[in-house]
C-alpha cells in the first residue's frame, strides 16, 4: 500500500481524537497490529484494515459516535462477532468500525410473556443458555450460533436449520432499540408482535447495518418441545430426495428442520465428525419432528412412509437426545468439513422454489464441470435455501475468480427459476453487484429512498447491499483477494 | 355546507376532466348522489363525500391517476371494500377516491408452491373459495371476510380469530405489486418468504394506504387441517378465563383460535344467533384445536383439564363440523349483535400482554361506570387483542363524545400496561391522535421520514395515521359526527 499523504494522516488523527473524547480508555483502537483482527469477517477472501475501531460501553456513546461521524462525514461500519458470510462487517479503509462486543448483557427475561431483552453483543446460543434451565430456547439457530451475536442476526435476518418451522430472525424479534446516524434513539416494536403505525421493525431486521445500529433486542423465547426426534434418510438419487421434501410439505407436515446434503457433503462431514452417516447414498435428508411424544411418533411414521415411497434406501430414527444431536452435528460441521478437504471455499446462499431443486442441482453439476471446481451442497431443503460450498485454492492463480464466477452463475440461476439471491446470509459485498439480476431499477430506487430517509449521507455500512454501478447496463465485476484493497470504486477522503 | 366558490369549482372540474381522460366510461363518478355510498367506511361516525371517485381497470390507469395527482398536488385516498373500522378509507373533501373494486380477478393458483396471486379487490373469503375444492384455504379471517378485500387486508395488516396460530396478514403475504404516488410500479417480495435487500414488503403491509396502492398480492395458501374441533368453556369469573388462556399458552399449546367473550357479549350474541352459548357464565372461551385427529383429541383433553383446574363451570366440545362452525358463528356475529342492543357502538382495538387481561377488564368496568356507557367485550384472548364495543346512542347529545373519551382511555390503558394501540384495525383517523401515547417524537419522526421517502408531497391517504398536532404537548381532540365535515384542521385547496 502506498504511504498516505499528510492530509490523510491529519484527518485520521482528528477522527481518532474525536473517538477518544467519546469513548475513554481502551475502547478506541488505532494501532495497525491491534486493528488486524478486525480486517475481515467470515467472507475471508475480502480484507481491509479499518481506520479505527471503537468499542462503546453505553447507548449514549454509540449515539455520540454516530452523531459525530454524521456531522463530520465519516463512514461507519457496525460489527457484531464478525461471522458474516457476505462481507456485511467488512471494514472500509476510511471507516470507524463500531464494534458492539461490550454490549453483552442479558437485561431481562420474562417467562410469562415469553420474551428476553438482550444487548446486541450477546451470542445467539447465549440467549438459549440463559433460559434453558427454565425449559425455554431461542429458535433461530445459524451454524455459527456459538459465536455469532443477536445484533448480527438482526442485521442479516439470520436463519438456521430450525427456521422451516420456527421462522427466521424477523419472526422471532419483537422489538429493537436503534441508534440512527444522526444519534437519534428510536424504539421499534416491543413485547407484542403487532406494532401500530408504519412497521419499521420489519425493515430494520435484515437491513445489514445500513439504517442504524441496534443497541437492544427483544426476542421471543419458546418452550423446549416435549420431544424432538430426527430421521436420517438416504436416497440413491437427488431427485428422490427432492421429491420426498416436496411430498412431506404437500402432506401438511412442517418438520422442525428438513436438511439435505449431497454425496460430497455427506462424505466430508462423516470424515470430520464420524456420526454414522450412510456413505453409499447420493443424497441424505435429515428430518426433525418435534412436539408431544405421540404426535412425534405419528409424524415420524408418516415421513418414513413418504420417504420409502420416494425410493429411500435407508431410514434411521434417533433413539435418544444424544443421537439426535449427533445427527445434526455432521450437518452443522459441514462448513469446517469443507475446509478440511479444500484449501478454500466460497459459501453461497440462494433460495429457490422447492420443486426446482433437482433441476438446479443438475445445472450446478454442469457449472462444476465448466469451471473445473468441486462443489459440496448442503441446503435447508424445506424452505429451498441452498448453501453450495464452492471448493477452490486461493494459491492457484485464477481459482478464486473462477469460484466467484461459478457462484454468480448459481445465484443468477436461483433468480432465473423464481428464487432470490439470498436466504439468510445477506447481500453484503458478496451479492451486491448481482442485485440488478433480482430487482429492477425502480425496485432498487425505492430501497435507496428508504436508506436515504434513515442515513441521508449514506455513511452507514457504505458500499454494502446496493450495487455501486447499477445504472450501467453492463456491470463491472471486481476481483479482490488476500490483502488487496477492495472497493477501488469507493470514494476515499 | 356552504356553497364552494368559483375557484374551487374550477379546480374540481379540472380534476374530474383529468380523471376522465385516464379512465373512460363509467369509471369516474362525480355526481353527489353517486358519491354518497363512498362517504364512509365501517367507522360510520365519520363521513365525508369525496371530490371524485375513480375506478381504474388496469395497473397503467392506476399509475396514470397517481402520477397526475402527484404532479397536480391532489390528495388520493385508496379504497377497497370500505370495511375499515379505523376510518382508513374515509374520504377527504378534496381527494380523488381511488376505488379498487374492478381489480377482482384471481390471477394464478399454484398448489405446489402453495401460493395464490390475486388482484387487491378479491375478497378475503374469495381466496378461500377459489382454493377450497383442492383442500386449501387462506388463513387470516377477519369477521368481515365475506366483504373485505385482500387489498384492504394488506393495508391494515388484518387479523382474525385464527391468527394466534397462523399469523396476521403480514405473515401470509409473500409479495405485492405496488404503484407509488409518482406512478412507479414496484414489485416487492415474490413467491418465497425471504427477500434480499431492504424488506420493503414488511413495511407496506399495514401501511394503511400511506405509501402506495397495491395492485397485485401473492398470498400463501394452506392445506385445510385434517381435523378442527372447538371447545366452549364457561367460567364464573373473568379472572379464571384469563388464567386459563395464560396456562394453555404456558403449556406450549398454540390453539388455532382462542377467543374470549364477556357476559354481555355472550348474551347479545346468543340472542342474535342462538348457537347454544351458556348464559350463566361471566366469561366464555372458544378454543379451537386443529391438526391430525389424534393430536386434536389429545390437545382437546389437555385444554379441558387446564380449564377445569381454573374453575371452568361448563365445557362442551364440538362433535361435528356443523357444530364447530356454529360455535364460531356467535363470536363472528358479535358486532352486529351489539348493533341489535344499542343504536350505535364504537369498536375499539388494542393489544395487551396476556397476563394483564383481568386487570384491564376491571379497569374497563370502572371506565364504564365513569362514562355511564355499556361495554361488550370480545377478544382474541390468545394474542391479547381486545375488541371492546362501547355502546352509545348518537341521537343522545354528548354520548358519542363520551364514547370516544371512553375509547381513548381504554387505548391509553393498553399502552400503559405494555400493549399497543391497535391489534388489527389500524390507526386510521380513529387512533391517529393517540399515537403520541405510544411513540416518542423521535419514533414518529422516523416513521414520517419513511412516509416522505415514498410520498414526498404527503398526498396518499393524507390525515391518516400520523397525529396532525403531535408537536404540541396538549393534543386538541376533535369531535365530529353524522354529516359534519371532519378534519377542519386539514388544508383544503
Amino acid at each position: 500500500m502506498p504511504e498516505p499523504d499528510a492530509a490523510v494522516l491529519e484527518r485520521r488523527a482528528e477522527i481518532v481524537a474525536a473517538m477518544r473524547a467519546i469513548v475513554p480508555g481502551e475502547g478506541v483502537i488505532d494501532h495497525v497490529d491491534s486493528l488486524r483482527p478486525y480486517e475481515c469477517d467470515a467472507l475471508t477472501a475480502y480484507r481491509q484494515i479499518p481506520l479505527v475501531v471503537v468499542l462503546p460501553d453505553t447507548v449514549e456513546q454509540v449515539a455520540a459516535v454516530l452523531r459525530w461521524c454524521h456531522a463530520n462525514h465519516v463512514k461507519v461500519v457496525p460489527r457484531g462477532a464478525g461471522t458474516s458470510l457476505s462481507g456485511g462487517a467488512l471494514p472500509l479503509a476510511d471507516c470507524v468500525l463500531l464494534a458492539m462486543a461490550r454490549f453483552n448483557r442479558i437485561l431481562d427475561i420474562d417467562y410469562a410473556d415469553r420474551v428476553a431483552v438482550v444487548q446486541p453483543g450477546v451470542t445467539n446460543l447465549g440467549i438459549t443458555r440463559a433460559v434453558e434451565d427454565a425449559g425455554f430456547y431461542y429458535a433461530p439457530d445459524p451454524s455459527s450460533q456459538i459465536a455469532c451475536t443477536i445484533g448480527g442476526n438482526v442485521a442479516e435476518n439470520s436463519g438456521g436449520v430450525h427456521c422451516l418451522k420456527y421462522g427466521l430472525t424477523t419472526n422471532n424479534v419483537l422489538g429493537v432499540e436503534l441508534v440512527t446516524i444522526e444519534g437519534d434513539i428510536v424504539r421499534l416494536g416491543g413485547r407484542t408482535l403487532e406494532p401500530a403505525g408504519l412497521d419499521l421493525l420489519g425493515v430494520i431486521v435484515g437491513s445489514e447495518g445500513l439504517l442504524g445500529v441496534v443497541t437492544e433486542v427483544t426476542v421471543r423465547i419458546l418452550p423446549r418441545p416435549e420431544t424432538a426426534r430426527a430421521l436420517l434418510i438416504g436416497f440413491a438419487t437427488v431427485e428422490g430426495a427432492g421429491q420426498c421434501v416436496a411430498d412431506v410439505i404437500a402432506a401438511g407436515i412442517i418438520p422442525a428442520g428438513m436438511e439435505m446434503m449431497d454425496k460430497p457433503a455427506v462424505h466430508a462431514a462423516e470424515a470430520f465428525v464420524q456420526v454414522g452417516y450412510p456413505l453409499d447414498v447420493d443424497a441424505l435428508l435429515i428430518v426433525e419432528l418435534d412436539g408431544p411424544a405421540t404426535e412425534c411418533s405419528h409424524l415420524l411414521e408418516e415421513v418414513e412412509s413418504i420417504a420409502r415411497a420416494n425410493g429411500a434406501v435407508s431410514v434411521r430414527a434417533s433413539v435418544d437426545e444424544q443421537e439426535r444431536v449427533a445427527f445434526w452435528a455432521g450437518r452443522k460441521a459441514a462448513f469446517p468439513a469443507a475446509g478440511r478437504i479444500s484449501p478454500d471455499y466460497l459459501c453461497m446462499d440462494g433460495t429457490i422454489p422447492r420443486r426446482r431443486l433437482p433441476d438446479v442441482l443438475t445445472r450446478m453439476r454442469a457449472f462444476s464441470a465448466q469451471y473445473d471446481l468441486g462443489v459440496i451442497n448442503v441446503f435447508h431443503a424445506g424452505d429451498g435455501n441452498l448453501h453450495p460450498l464452492i471448493l477452490y485454492d486461493a494459491n492457484e492463480p485464477g481459482q478464486l475468480e473462477r469460484a466467484e464466477a461459478f457462484g454468480a452463475d448459481i445465484l443468477r440461476l436461483c433468480v432465473e427459476v423464481g428464487g432470490v439471491l439470498t436466504g439468510e446470509h445477506g447481500v453484503g459485498v458478496e451479492k451486491r453487484d448481482l442485485m440488478p439480476a433480482m430487482f429492477s431499477e425502480t425496485d432498487l430506487a425505492y430501497q435507496e429512498r428508504l436508506k436515504s430517509a434513515f442515513d441521508p449521507g449514506l455513511l452507514l455500512n457504505a458500499g454494502k447491499m446496493f450495487p455501486l454501478l447499477h445504472r450501467c447496463a453492463e456491470l463491472g465485476r471486481m476481483h479482490v483477494h488476500g490483502g488487496a484493497v477492495p472497493f477501488p470504486d469507493l470514494p476515499r477522503f
